[in-house]
């Protein structure tokens, strides 16, 4: 069996988190051919979707895939971003969350992580060059297994 | 309404992680008055729990407490651990996981964390002094909001 991703996982639990506190989700996600996204709205191949219980509707956080319905303009969309590709979870109201390194190819395409449960603290420092959300208020780490949380 | 700390939900977060990967989840927990749990197995004020599935039953991990029955030596005992107190959750099979500063006064109790939800990248270097549980294979990163996950 191939071992899942933690980063599924976080970003329901920061969903969750965000919603218990009353606070507003936003994802800041990393466009290319695989996202389905009102291109209208995508600044520097990213794009920063609400997705509270409000703004959307049949919202589905999957291990590899998030989806929901969002009206943007008033015009209704059917929104898909696979897990791959999300840059941020963070609150809008105080910006709190976790942002995540997304790597792409020449095309501008996310290139899946090679292997997020690999044992070695080695092949991630694309945290450096990784695009930083707005309202993301910090300095990354390095990369590491176990990460402080306050 | 007094923000709910993001720890719990990331505790949950990565029990399921375990879970689903056929992985065995382990609890680093710093022993004080507020823990129940056997004395006998306590190392320099800590104790490593076993808290999956099949060596566990009733677990209930509230955003406040964990909760669950367990047998050690044979003999079955209640635990009870508040989440102030864990140190870490991490994988026994490969020590993937995430570790949290926890503070404690100078009768040995631990501290609430003032506020989880502090704007200020302030008040928390307490990674660096924090015990290391057992198996963690990392350097702590300094305090941030926003953690990079690979």
């Amino acid at each position: 069996m191939q071992e899942i991703s933690t980063k599924p996982y976080f970003l329901r639990a920061l969903y969750e988190w965000c919603t218990d506190n009353g606070y507003t989700p936003h994802l800041a996600v990393r466009v290319d051919s695989q996202t389905q996204v009102p291109r209208q709205f995508v600044r520097d191949n990213q794009i920063v979707l609400n997705i509270s219980f409000d703004a959307t509707s049949q919202l589905k956080m999957g291990n590899e895939m998030i989806e929901f319905n969002a009206r943007f303009s008033g015009r209704a969309h059917r929104i898909m971003v696979p897990v791959a590709n999300v840059l941020a979870i963070y609150a809008r109201e105080n910006g709190e969350g976790m942002k995540f390194p997304v790597e792409f190819n020449d095309n501008g395409d996310v290139v899946e992580p090679r292997d997020s449960a690999c044992d070695e603290p080695s092949s991630a420092d694309g945290a450096e060059a990784n695009p930083q959300p707005e309202r993301a208020k910090t300095k990354s780490s390095g990369k590491s297994h176990l990460k402080v949380i306050k």
